[in-house]
């Protein structure tokens, strides 16, 4: 510690960082970033040595839609910009089956995209079977992800992902899309994951609870090999791991991620210059949110509901967390709020 | 995990938080708030069971100055307003010597603080003997803690503890002034400092590198007892540990603070809307100092001297690093700039 710690501190312990500051992180500003903004960062992430750069909506391929939002460019634009701009740095898209289809995948490999991450439910991994299966056969690398992952036990997360190494992938992962983990939470699913299959493991995390980079140092020492990180922790919510943060401790603490400081410290000034107005920040529903394990969307139509209701938002969210809601069941709000309505605000243990 | 996280969950280890919002905090608003503010926050961090609230300069009594900056209000008017606004929650000050006096701690007992804290760098714990012995000549509760404490080894904090209970200290702890721990450096010394002495011990963390909530855990696990964290991460630079976080984290993990988390969120709310127009964020700045284990309060003139003599404020940090500047040594910057500038800057290893 009183040793020096200078620009070129690195370790010897290989890990692959994954950017999808311009997929995950077009959630902070309703899919709005424009051709120029994906070319700046691009090139910017391109020349710090960021391994792969991922584009999209923030639903993936796809997913440009009245209801989660339309992209303010189509996904061939998006590709066509980020192809264009990356020389070393591998090009990633993102999918969630049912928000897209073999069409938006056989569409982005016209585009030469080097890397597909299809996501899932943590305990649906059957719906990739067909897209994995798709990509094997057209020799796309694809990795895939398992949303939600707080809601099932380390066992049945170990599970999935054999299952889906067999259905072709060739990293599997999980997103803590909640922002619900503390350290000890990843160690024990990576742990478990690592056991269980033979390729690259993938951790993404969210910081509501102020955890996002201490997460993904513990998903390193359990053993995964790709972390997801975005400039400045642009994403939904509480924002995701911050990249920028991220390197540099990790290659404090041993590992190598191949990207230079200098370079990176450029694109997140990049980030915070052309892309977002604010970085995202930890609110009270954000840390209610993450406490209660419930996915941030839920923010917006929870405030709305308490609001009209006259119930207290953060009793909302802790019943939805007790009743195992996910993205898609946006309904149960109002039975929620209607509920704790009945019951009385005074009774709200 | 699969199990429900509530509102009421909590651990049954007793831990303290101290609760400097008001005082280190007020370095984001350049020490700028008003009775009204304070009064908001003190009545909102009372009515959650906040066990200390700390107010006053962010350099502490007497510091008001033109060269750190004057605060809106005077000492007396900030501890008259606090202390009328406290009903349970008890009121702290802190003192930096030189900075403030003997006469300044004759008058915040005036004003009935409840708790003292005398800050000295790290190795200069002898700075505080004259001020700890006149507290405790007063009957009045001191603490101490070292700042810039990553510059120290883990046995040298731990003898500066030592002495600083020999002066009359019945709490002792380390600040991470620049931000530059990760968990693994703060267990070491939390350790070596439990093991010196018989009071409790303080941890107080700065987000620089994204650690301030995990550094702060690290602390508790190690034997820390009082943990320090602001309201909405509220402090200079990149912020310090963010309360209303800590605090569930905390209670999840096995402690119990004693803290209502609603009320919490409540002040973090009044917080975010009285005291501040954005809260801190990690910048790249942030980072760097973090990571060069520089005072962030050097952040203005870095970039200033940096633009004058055109090299990369970057390495004007990593060099104060390796040159250990502290605080008061802000004319080493340019001593530094002008060096880099001489090597030219292709060589800025």
């Amino acid at each position: 510690m009183t040793e020096v710690t200078s620009r070129n501190v690195a370790g010897d312990k290989p890990i692959q960082i994954h950017d999808p500051t311009l997929r995950d992180g077009h959630h902070a500003v309703r899919h709005s970033l424009g051709a120029e903004q994906l070319r700046a960062y691009a090139l910017a992430a391109d020349a710090a040595g960021v391994p792969v750069v991922e584009v999209g909506h923030g639903n993936g391929l796809g997913a440009s839609s009245l209801q989660v939002g339309r992209a303010r460019l189509s996904d061939d634009e998006m590709l066509t910009v980020t192809r264009d701009a990356l020389t070393n740095s591998k090009l990633g898209v993102f999918m969630l089956p049912g928000w897209g289809t073999i069409e938006d995948l056989k569409n982005a490999i016209a585009h030469d995209v080097d890397l597909v991450r299809i996501g899932t439910h943590c305990t649906e991994s059957s719906l990739a079977e067909r897209h994995l299966g798709f990509l094997r056969e057209q020799g796309v690398e694809a990795h895939a992800v398992l949303l939600m992952s707080h809601m099932a036990t380390p066992g049945k997360l170990a599970e999935h992902c054999a299952r889906l190494v067999e259905f072709g992938a060739t990293g599997v992962g999980i997103m803590d899309s909640a922002g619900h983990y503390l350290p000890a939470d990843v160690t024990e699913r990576i742990t478990a994951m690592c056991g269980a299959v033979d390729v690259p493991v993938i951790f993404h995390g969210h910081n509501n609870l102020g955890m996002a980079v201490a997460n993904s140092i513990a998903a390193a020492d359990a053993g995964a090999s790709i972390l997801d990180a975005c400039a400045r922790g642009f994403g939904a919510g509480a924002g995701n791991t911050q990249l920028e943060v991220l390197v540099p401790v990790l290659e404090r603490v041993g590992y190598r991620t191949g990207i230079d400081l200098y370079g990176l410290l450029d694109a997140a000034d990049v980030a915070e210059r052309d892309l977002m107005p604010a970085p995202p920040t930890v609110d009270s529903i954000s840390i209610v949110s993450g406490l209660a394990g419930v996915f941030s969307g839920f923010k917006t139509p929870v405030l709305d509901v308490s609001a009209r209701e006259g119930v207290d938002p953060r009793d909302v969210f802790f019943e939805l967390g007790r009743r195992q809601a996910v993205a898609g069941q946006e309904d149960l709000i109002v039975d929620v709020a209607l509920a704790l309505r009945g019951a009385g605000t005074g009774d709200r243990s």
